[in-house]
């Protein structure tokens, strides 16, 4: 499924509903933010190995829903802002190598 | 360019760096929240319109690094977690049709 | 009431429900912003002025547990990190009077 | 430092920056969240025991002014909101003291 399909999918349901207005820029930032917290819901109190164990679960598939949720509401947003994701990532991945071959290592990522 | 390709630069990057052993899912979880809000100090102060005329400047650019930075973590996270996306995108749509054609409107998305 | 009597208050909970080997500063950090975004489900859909006028209405009660809550996680972290919270906020205040004195103006806060 | 004394210094700066304007209630929300993210910019690839060695270095001032702010974007938040902060915690207290009190027990706070 590409990202058109899933976008297309996204406007269906919002033409439906009555909530294209209410997808503009800081509306979605904050929707995507919120996304991200409902993940980590799920996250927050456990350590990595209760993670692991609870993805075994039937709360497995609440973690997979609320993943799709981020990545509907950062496509819509970057569809809104105009941002090619594919020339995006390109960009990044390339900058990304630049700087490992940098002998300045980091010491932590970011 | 397709999530496998993404992935395995950004794994590629962290073998270089000796990052592997940090991206874990609660290290992962918050780095793609620090990674939103990256995006939102180019947003926050902004109107919408704002935005908008932001982003026929060269700061654009920033913006859609940002946005490549939320989807690197977000595919990282989903494979750490072992999430099959494409599934779990289908899934979440075929879920909200079902809710969009449920008679009770909600006032509000999420 | 002063913020020894909120952290007590705080501790007294978790000892009793055994919770106080859960916070530590990591996951008190992830608690912090899953709260914020608490917060955010309130006003995320709605403009400033929707706001105002949902304050006026029983939901403002939610909102205000909401701040209570990020205001609890703030403390409670301040202090598994041995932060004099008195201190850092007047040196910040100092900090950001200094700064504002400076000729060389900020477009924009942060 | 009581927070009307801090709140009235946040107001002094903003108000010879011109940032008044600014600081409506979803600005604010949103610099709350990026206040956050900017501290778990300290923590995030940090185990607890790391983050326990950090706070005994330098980096633990800029980990206290990055607390500092969040406290003062709360208390910002809370009042252009018109919550009464103190009111709202001893509620929350007092039901955290009910919930407690209840058979029932959580398995994970929240």
């Amino acid at each position: 499924m590409d990202s058109n399909t899933i976008l297309a999918a996204f406007d269906d349901v919002a033409r439906r509903r009555g909530w294209q207005p209410l997808h503009k820029p800081k509306n979605l930032a904050m929707a995507l933010f919120v996304e991200v917290a409902e993940l980590c819901r799920h996250l927050q109190w456990r350590s990595d190995g209760e993670i692991e164990a609870m993805m075994r679960t039937p709360e497995a598939g609440e973690v997979a829903a609320e993943l799709a949720d981020i990545q509907m509401y950062l496509m819509k947003l970057a569809a809104i802002l105009d941002v090619d994701m594919e020339k995006a990532l390109a960009e990044k991945i390339a900058e990304n190598r630049r700087r490992c071959a940098d002998k300045t290592a980091e010491v932590y990522p970011g």
